[in-house]
């Protein structure tokens, strides 16, 4: 199961394991019982839930492939307990020369809402709006930048300066892969934070892969996500 | 898959998620490339484990069911990271009347070793020696103490004394059921600490049943362990 | 700075570190500016708490010595990540016979309220509620068993049954000693869960305790958290 | 206290909590004594650290400002436990303008080195070397891309586009801020691999700083960290 994300990136599901099942046996340890049938167990799963008993969502997880730009993958790894990650190294590999290019129609859009949403709180001059004509100029400005600066990593390279140094031009729009594990308690944190409105554009269509592979996975429990941040 | 551990106990898989594979895949992560075959990444295996590149190894674990005494479940509370725990409550239901009682021989071979022990540091009076007549008399004085206990519960139970505070006589031999999870790396770190001659013998019994899980689960990597931890 | 708990116990300020004015730094970083005084970082600090960006409150903690029941303790270790915990060592020390013993009244009263709640419920037989006389009867009782409980302990020392498994007929009432460390992002969440009402009444006071210590350290962060568990 | 680091970066005490006799104190908490004085407890404290009996050093930490460059933050932020991290966002303000440039004699030093390594593992063709004069002028280029990042990155801002995305062309070069938190034993953890050989040379100067900051604040445990990680 691969998500295709933004223009190079993706999302694969490599395991995972527990279910919505095992979180009502794991809650069920307190009382020695266990699974009793959905008729039953889906208020037990919800009671849990809402009333913040996020230790049986641990009993459960998935290990994903991600390829993503950079600066998605630093806002990633904030999250640290209980992620685990294991990432492509520019010091052992060139980085291949793929780079993050929003759309020109994207950059303006977005543009004009952090426009609206500045002049809304501003007491000032109004925030600029970019155009589709200079989104689409400056679009071909970052191109330029992503040849050159990979043309000096490729020289450095060729002249004998370690990998590790080579790379100082990479700009954070570069893609890289890495793997990610967590339980599922760490999985629906993440995407409380990146699936909203308010996270980065980008962050926020990896977060929104992951939640689709949750909710094939785990679908009760995303079910019971999914109402708490749809509101 | 149920393993038998001291007189009333357990350890029980529930799931099992990666694989030796996996963590060969998520070091390969660095240089972009996959498993290649045991032929050749059996050494890298080995690197990553004697160089503590411990990280792979967060890339698979289990969930196993334990029933232990409290005294064996406060001293595996303390392994808290990667660690999830669901444990059955005697605030919700009177714990089973249940109590672990050591073998008599059991009790005056460790009560020798231990003199032995304490006679080879000390400066003083040699450590006393319990005999196994001994020992037989002091079980029963166990047994009996367990009783009372047991008596006194019940009886708080049946004069409204709610369940959280009915439970104070209950004794540390008392039995008790939880579910455990953590990454391969997190229970490899507690086989070193509890499958050693240092760790106290019941939870060495424990730590050996998990042993058995994870070898047949991730051979390889149970493999390496085990080398380090026999000499 | 020690508050006395329960019949035996205690917490105790071993260290502080951090401060309200951390907090702001921290979450400043984002915009690289530091703190600016109260009265316009109030409305930060505030604004971190009620939107959840926990993590500046990362940014100080506090050590505490605590001396409490078993069973107390039992409750306080399934607080895992951030917390580190040093305990007291039946294994190493005969632990000092001192036993939590509720009073009468309280014993009695706590069987009233649970016989409500439970009799608000229930569709069958009343909830039995117990009297001043019986749980002042039913203490005299608990009171005996520990001294069996720990006659049969010293007994077994006295033979040279190990330390380890000497203690096999403590109560879980046995009070023991511990040092506690979190960040106050830890402890925050720690008082949200063991102030509740829902807390067993006895961890309930040691999470007051520990609720005064960060009131004196961290006022401005107390009173956000005050005001959220109040309602 | 702050430790000028690189070209344009910094370590710098903010907080330190706890101490080494505070580390004494935790361990004797298993036995209920005391810290003794450093006649004896230094053999203690040896104990601890050689048998691994990590948690003490839990009971003490420091927190620091830190100025380097992202591919340094990518390195620093795989240490997710214990670590509490706040940093500067390019989404609420524009990054300044300095990026990490490395000397040509660095340059040139380090490719030697690393052809010297590699040609001793090779097989193929020698690794090539690069010349002080090819240094000097492969960061002449290097200058000049971040120039034409950085002219990009501010053409972008002056359009309208959002700092988020104005901010793609930026290199990893690119310094950044963050306050970084832990305790002894994080840290320590931190130290061993990032003051190893094998660590990129950047962040081992940076770990070297905290290394200093470690050793002005826990003398003795710095010293035992020391004798292991010398040889």
């Amino acid at each position: 199961m691969r998500i295709e994300v933004l223009d190079h990136g993706y999302v694969e599901l490599v395991d995972s394991w527990g279910s919505d099942e095992r979180f009502i046996e794991a809650a069920r340890m307190s009382t020695g019982k266990g699974f009793q049938g959905w008729d039953t167990d889906l208020r037990l799963l919800r009671y849990l839930w809402t009333h913040k008993h996020h230790t049986p969502f641990e009993m459960g997880g998935i290990t994903v492939q991600v390829k993503a730009p950079l600066f998605v993958f630093r806002e990633w790894h904030r999250h640290r307990v209980p992620f685990s990650y294991n990432e492509m190294s520019a010091r052992y590999i060139p980085l291949p020369n793929e780079n993050y290019l929003p759309t020109f129609v994207g950059v303006s859009l977005r543009s004009h809402e952090a426009a609206e949403s500045a002049n809304n709180q501003a007491r000032g001059a109004a925030a600029r709006k970019c155009s589709q004509e200079e989104a689409q100029k400056w679009l071909e400005e970052l191109e330029e930048v992503y040849k050159i600066a990979q043309a000096v990593y490729e020289h450095g390279l060729e002249l004998g300066v370690p990998k590790e140094l080579a790379r100082l031009s990479v700009p954070v729009a570069r893609y890289s892969v890495m793997r990610a594990s967590s339980n599922i308690r760490g999985w629906l944190a993440f995407m409380t934070l990146r699936c909203a409105t308010q996270a980065q554009w980008e962050i926020r269509q990896y977060a929104n892969a992951i939640a689709k592979i949750i909710q094939q996975n785990f679908p009760h429990t995303f079910n019971l996500w999914r109402e708490e941040n749809d509101s």
